[in-house]
């Protein structure tokens, strides 16, 4: 028995997110599938972390375990023939067997996009998510020195959530404009809550569309209130692009 | 009557180019059936120039003539409601009867998007070309200032042209790296023949994966000989970036 570690980009557009479900389009149901008929071995694909319905990934990163015969390294392609085009394994390689995708994830970066348009805009609606026009960026700059650091973001959690700690820390929080009225949130963490950057995300938008004042933010992560911080920006904007491990 | 100027944006995966043709969807089709649905009023929709199958535009610029009653400033939201969602017109203005959005252009601006993998990448295939992974960007780069100024483009021409004259300005032309292996090169010109992007940009992909030599490509345009010039690439990667007019 082998554990294979790959890398994973999908567009999450026509996926109920990561994780499998009876009778829903999941990425995880594609990957194992293809892995099905590409082996002919049923395995459970574990990924880093599930990602929502409609949230991308530049590089998900997973593991399973097979029996397989062929070389570790060529497995993305014989894999790939039997995924549909939006799903495709980038890398594949052997790790050990006390390698777990989840488990021992270091650091994980996200980024959100999103612009400001009157109209759903044709080459972006995918991948970006669409706010008012009146959208500030220097005051949206203000609100994101508040987020470094080691919190506890209570507040910044689906209250759908059940887990044991909401402290979590972010090494990285950067908002740069990338093209005309367009927009990119970059994220980088020891890990994050059930929406917690969409829920960021939604927050510092706030800040520029002026319903939150910047000098409260730090007060609303003290908070560890749910209410007391932004909208949940909406997923199509989020995009999984890195994930980190010590060596393997 | 009056002669209004649109601005549309279009993801051009899905149409069989800008122009209207029998049992087809193209840009110009869904354009004209979105106005007569909204203005009940068939029009002709007359673009800065043609896109082919497959091309995308983050604006293009066409112009129409209406009888309409709707205010000229607000058609762009009326004429949506009935585009798909991979076409959307972005503002709309009524201009003076003389204005042509083809033969008034000045310059038009292209974007040539491709990249570098191995595999088919999900979030960058409908708007990136993907290429050979052995391309070498420095030397790309070594291409571009000879097709700066007035040249003859004939050998930048596919031969199912027929126009009067194959001389055109190049104004600006830069490639630049815009991501992890993925490259964007910008072309601005007083005009550009038939696959004249598509065969500038293939002539610079050829040069940086080593089958051109940079220093060969001033002698390739004085051949004025399509068959010396690189391959045409592929459409996916072109979007016209913007048209611009003298003052209206």
């Amino acid at each position: 028995m082998k554990r294979i570690k790959i890398d994973v980009q999908y567009k999450g557009t026509n996926y109920s997110g990561w994780q499998i479900q009876p009778n829903k389009q999941t990425i995880q149901g594609e990957l194992q599938e293809a892995i099905f008929k590409a082996l002919n071995e049923k395995v459970e694909v574990v990924g880093s972390g599930r990602t929502d319905a409609g949230v991308h990934a530049l590089k998900q990163v997973a593991h399973f375990d097979t029996e397989t015969k062929f070389k570790p390294d060529k497995l993305w392609a014989i894999i790939n023939k039997f995924l549909p085009e939006d799903i495709k394994v980038l890398a594949s390689c052997e790790v050990s067997s006390d390698f777990h995708a989840r488990f021992n994830s270091k650091r994980k970066t996200y980024i959100y996009n999103f612009y400001t348009s009157l109209v759903d805009l044709p080459l972006l609606k995918e991948t970006f998510a669409r706010i008012r026009t009146d959208f500030n960026f220097e005051l949206a700059k203000k609100a994101c020195s508040a987020f470094l650091g080691e919190h506890d973001f209570a507040a910044f959690c689906s209250s759908k959530t059940n887990v044991e700690s909401t402290v979590r820390t972010i090494y990285n929080l950067e908002l740069k404009a990338c093209g005309s009225n367009s927009y990119c949130l970059s994220v980088c963490g020891n890990g994050f809550l059930y929406n917690m950057v969409r829920i960021i995300a939604g927050t510092i938008i706030d800040v520029g569309l002026g319903f939150i004042n910047p000098n409260d933010v730090p007060d609303i992560i003290k908070s560890k209130n749910r209410s007391k911080a932004g909208k949940t920006a909406s997923a199509c904007g989020l995009c999984l692009k890195e994930v980190e491990y010590n060596d393997l």
